[in-house]
């Protein structure tokens, strides 16, 4: 699984995020702008799913899965929200995944 | 094989699973907000049709594929119902998929 | 390669088989409420389409191709009939696939 | 590289192979049934084209890429002619091919 | 993760690039003839988010995804703008991405 | 990196080179009927930007990406020209790619 926490994105950056976000280009702009961080989490899609509820049940903050119309395999999810609960969200799941693999 | 089971689903993890259920948002979340608990299973396609059928006739669930119209060689299968059910269902699941490989 | 074969297919399992089937929707749940058991063979395009031609001419069956649009390099072949003619066909193509491998 | 040769091929196999040709489907069928034999190979699309080159001109047969509008890095390409002539360009292809790599 | 710095790129190199812009070729053709170089680099979807954000921060450059709508797990970022500020990007980002490897 | 050259390339191979071009089928023939030779190249998407635009400096040919509106990972490369500028073409790419890696 891989992390990143960005501050403040840059135009170009969340030019990537909101055009992959499976919505309207006006509300992922929104909800966008809105947010002092983002944070950044790919793995399988079956763990990304169980990682948007982890992290939206431990901080304030929204979970959005950040692909298109053409799903794959392994998928990105952006956290978004003050720098403060996108970071505790961040480090929340990497304790919690190392505790539970899920896999058999 | 992955597994996880996800109690009283945030509302950003059933987002991202109704957005890639292959049936209009509509149903998709009448669906969802019936269930308490949502049993998620990471595999194979044909695994996944066999793992379907399994949770269907062993429990009170309904098995939904998560993927819009551009399938891939491996998928996620939704397994929703009350807690119990889902739990019995995915138990029930790692034991016979460990007997069975079905491959040669 | 890997095989399952379904006895008396669940409403999801047939839901998942049938919206991927290359073909509307109303013709593939016809064909597929017709057949008592589903056989499932998952492999190569090119050994699916070679599987699907050694099914047909053994056994009284019909072989169809289960992917939408996007067909990717691993296909999964569903073998529609009565349950006898599916474990004919499934049996007969394991003992043929073991001979020939088909490749350099 | 796959090689499989089908000899007069079941409705359930050209179904597979015609929809998933780039042309409308009847002009994919016509190409079908008028050939006695299918001449199968799946490799990479380099060559693929290649070997669509090389056996157009060895015999008398029609080269067609078995893939829709949403191509992949391995293709399947299909052989279309009578059977001595496709029995004739997959030997030749299989020789043609051990002799040049082609790659770096 | 791959790098590469095209200097007053030919016009087939840019057509490539520009095709795969996810915005109206007009804007991508503009963007393009504006610049004198493109840094190019490819690595998986998170790293380029997250490098598309420090190349921006650091020089006066455009960080492009060159993907259309159907975006894979591995994508490919161009970074525009003069030769100077090409070159300083991809010099920065190699340091910073050796330094910070972003995974468990 | 795979390198193949087509002299005088047979309809066949024709058809599957421009059936994939991102442009017009039109002006896709117009320019594969244009030349004496095809070259091919595949290999990753950044490297075939970066030798469209090598190839095209050193050579009189016109470099094209054989891929349609679903761009993967890997993508093939034909480089359209006279027989001698297509050869020139691939052999000197063949030198510097092996120079040059562009990854760390």
């Amino acid at each position: 699984m891989d992390y990143r926490i960005i501050q403040s994105p840059s135009s170009g950056a969340l030019e990537i995020i909101s055009r992959r976000m499976g919505m309207s280009s006006v509300s992922a702009k929104e909800l966008l702008t809105d947010c002092d961080a983002v944070g950044l989490i790919q793995g399988k899609l079956i763990d990304m799913v169980y990682v948007a509820d982890l992290a939206e049940k431990a901080a304030g903050i929204t979970a959005v899965d950040v692909r298109g119309s053409c799903p794959q395999n392994m998928v990105l999810l952006a956290l978004l929200g003050d720098t403060a609960s996108v970071e505790t969200a961040v480090n929340n799941i990497k304790v919690k995944m190392k505790k539970s693999r899920g896999s058999d």
